[in-house]
């Protein structure tokens, strides 16, 4: 049975901490420029050779390989000058308690240089990753900068969250239930009477669990994604495994997209892998769909045929097959159980969908699916 | 200044006028089978060619156009199996209480005709359309036939609502708000305490608008459609004017797009004529952002430019220009307000996007951009 464990983690979120590093960051710099000296910052290096697999944590991590901006180098002098102006807005922001979405940045920010018809920003894509430059650098999140990323997902279960002055229980809210802000930070957990956590892709699948009352009777919080997994909610998991011991499992399309849903909520991506250790949750396990659910519950009829060009036909591999040979190699997919269901996967050329039990019954997924599969503890790794 | 209305429709969903319309069709047809006649739909047209712009009640209407399906017909032999199918379908969810995504409705009925190897559907692309079939032939939402659409929104503000046994006020939920079901028939308004709704297209502005306050201050109802508006947040907003009397204000960014969001709230679209009725809400206004919006308020600098080629160049029109010409020919565009915002955008070239108030300040939508609008009723038809 699944049981919550022991907190791995507490409440952490403390706004004077990131106010410190921006502080600090701007002393530096003043410290430098007064010296006469050329000042710089030292950023750790983005892109696929600074990162690695931590075997031991098992998440996605970021090398200690750094580059240096120069405040004096015609190369680097813009994005010096975007980097204070991104880190000056932050320390708005926290010190006001304010949030802004990370286009609100941007057009907070964008202004002609007195002077020059030289523009500080042209476009999102030039601060976003200046964003992400002060991520890495000062080792604190987007959110704990107070910058926002989109909200999708939401929450449905006996749990009771306190958010400012307001404190609510998300099993209360009729068949809607809470929609999961971009930025979780700030909430706090004030009473966990669930057992775990199950993380949901579609929104249909989650409203059909609602419906059939899974959660009361199962005692499970369900988090629906609706899609990937947006930062919220992979913070949120997060916060659930290690502060209140939560158990998760993840419940997808059997499909190269849902087991990258998956693959994120666990590990993170590559692109964030500074990001892993406070948004991935490697202990997260997966329930379904899996390419032997398919045999097991007679689903043969319900299944779809894979995207694209096999790898042994010509042109090949491409599509649905191309991820799936991709997935084969992420580190965490290689054991023998996620290897067996991709290589199925490969062979068969199908797909099956979590709607396609209501081929069985609606309430199918609800009152044997999930409750066995759990209950006998079939879960991937 | 803005005020509720007195409501001018009642809480009407009954599941028993459902399923007195189903057994009615069901008959019908048992008679026909019994008398040894060739039994028979009568099903309103889909197409163009079968909707109508009424400009007393000023919404989409379906014409009186119909097109018979018969059993005794090969054309037609297996759209009406399918047809009778899903009416047995939908017959059993209603009786039941119980609700099914699209996709579960066709995954349920899809199988193997005994003795055949005929499939009951192929695709979800066979389904679908048999339900829109229903709604036209029997004049219900498919919500009232317990089929559920994609769900995407939340709401944030001073009112209480009842679903179920539960019972809550979407201001209490902190930052989150509550996240809209993909059904809202069965949903009852307890107490309303704000004087407007104010619908938005992006979830960062509606999450401004929150953090600022806004929806406390000025006595509003935030209703965020995140992109295009959810069949559940049409039909929300529609009961909210006409049983609650609610004004409503849309807000949206500057673009065909946003336009477009705001067009479908107003009149429902042009392939669901039939449900104009009950999704759409023409009376209700639009606040920005507009062109005009761009020179009042000195936002020039971030405008962004419109994309495609314009009218008067080579190959074109295309992309956005031709979007904005498509919407100058929209009925409900045909007026002096909105040709002049239309024609200017065609004429500058531009764009501008709600966030891009956030260059005047975080509060200035809220606390001058949104208030000053609204009190001067600077609103589009």
């Amino acid at each position: 049975m699944l049981k919550r464990e022991r907190p791995k983690e507490r409440f952490g979120y403390d706004p004077q901490k990131v106010l410190r590093k921006l502080e600090e960051l701007g002393r530096e710099i003043l410290k430098e420029v007064r010296q006469g000296k050329n000042p710089y910052f030292d950023i750790p290096t983005r892109g696929l050779n600074n990162v690695y697999f931590d075997e031991v944590k098992r998440v996605i991590r970021m090398g200690d390989k750094l580059s240096r901006r120069y405040f004096l180098n015609v190369a680097h002098a813009r994005k010096f000058m975007q980097t204070l102006l991104i880190a000056a807005y932050v320390k708005r922001l926290v010190s006001e308690g304010k949030h802004a979405s990370l286009r609100e940045a941007y057009y907070a920010n964008k202004h002609t240089i007195p002077g020059t018809k030289e523009n500080t920003f042209e476009d999102q894509s030039e601060s976003d990753p200046i964003i992400e430059d002060l991520e890495r650098m000062l080792g604190v999140l987007r959110e704990e900068m107070h910058l926002t990323a989109d909200r999708r997902g939401y929450v449905y279960g006996d749990i009771t969250i306190r958010d400012g002055e307001d404190e609510f229980n998300t099993s209360k809210l009729g068949m809607g239930g809470w929609a999961v802000p971009g930025t979780v930070e700030h909430i706090q957990f004030v009473d966990i009477n669930v057992d775990y956590a199950l993380v949901v892709e579609t929104a249909a699948m989650a409203d059909r669990l609602i419906e059939e009352k899974f959660p009361k009777k199962e005692r499970a919080l369900i988090i629906a994604t609706q899609g990937q997994a947006s930062r919220g909610v992979r913070r949120l998991i997060h916060r659930l495994h290690y502060e209140e011991g939560l158990p998760i499992i993840v419940f997808t399309d059997g499909d190269p997209y849902g087991w990258y849903i998956y693959s994120t909520i666990k590990q993170g991506s590559i692109n964030l892998a500074y990001l892993s250790e406070k948004l991935a949750t490697p202990e997260a396990k997966f329930v379904g769909m899996t390419m032997d659910d398919i045999k097991k519950y007679g689903l043969e009829n319900v299944t779809e045929k894979l995207k694209g060009i096999p790898p042994n036909k010509k042109g090949g591999p491409t599509g649905d097959y191309k991820r799936i040979i991709e997935e084969m190699n992420y580190p965490w997919f290689k054991n023998k159980e996620w290897q067996r269901q991709l290589k199925l996967a490969l062979e068969w050329g199908v797909r099956i969908e979590q709607q396609a039990l209501a081929n069985k019954s609606l309430e199918f997924v609800a009152k044997k699916y999930l409750p066995e599969k759990i209950a006998n503890e079939e879960l991937l790794p």
